[in-house]
């Protein structure tokens, strides 16, 4: 069988990195008790050091299983417009969760960056079941679309 | 902690019958060798029999993962549009990935049928590597946005 995964190139590193800065949401993908997949939309964001970061409820089942298992998935590339949506570019991302304690400095940190891109989540940021879980990226996978596909490393990300 | 799942009701049925329905692509949850998730995005249409189907390429690495283990998560309904992204409805399904033999009579018949929700794909249904994959579903959870969650069975999504 054909290779698919072209070489990586400074084309292909803008493009994952462009995705990533201006992603609002992303699917989730975590792991059930039975080590079964499960995928989520969740809200996503760049912590001050240009993690990716979300905020969640611990009602969520995704937070649930995060705090069992912290090995996830994120989509990033909405489909959105004209056009075989699959010609649109998206990123995959391999990561650990890592939950953010609330109520400390770098919660409120987080917060501050947190709501000039998510001004809406106003509403419910101040929550008492709503935290910020951090993403330790490992590894990502652009599809450019078809023919177009990167493996790429956290230092390709800027991460 | 309070329970964010509401008792299912007929309006819940029929956003989530719909969400299905009408999707064109999804996010794919898959898992790796190692037991993690990975979430990528595939073309979604409804076989003949109105089963959730996809189109995939065996170079892909989400078609390598099912069939080396068939549970999958899949997450429809996008996001578009004006407001807050996460007050947009969208549907988990959990399922179990059933490859289709290439080239029998249930193989055309889909293809049929795909055609008509998938034109673009014409350019490589015809590929060699390119084969559909059932998506038997054993739960689903349609979240409607903030505090509309219910857990689903197939029957309630008509399968």
């Amino acid at each position: 069988m054909t290779d698919p995964i072209r070489p990586t190139d400074d084309e292909a590193r803008a493009l994952a990195r462009g995705l990533l800065r201006d992603a609002r949401i992303a699917s989730l993908a975590t792991l059930g008790g039975d080590g079964a997949p499960m995928v989520t939309r969740v809200a996503l964001g760049l912590a001050p050091d240009g993690a990716p970061v979300t905020l969640v409820s611990d009602l969520s089942q995704h937070t649930r299983a995060m705090r069992a298992d912290p090995r996830v998935s994120l989509l990033v590339g909405e489909a959105g417009g004209r056009g075989d949506p699959l010609t649109h570019p998206r990123l995959t991302l391999q990561a650990q969760a890592e939950p953010l304690p609330r109520g400390g400095t770098a919660h409120a940190e987080h917060a501050k960056g947190w709501l000039e891109s998510h001004p809406k989540s106003r509403l419910y940021i101040g929550f008492a079941d709503f935290g910020f879980v951090r993403f330790r990226v490992s590894a990502a996978f652009l599809n450019g679309g078809f023919g177009r596909a990167f493996n790429l490393t956290p230092a390709d990300l800027g991460l």
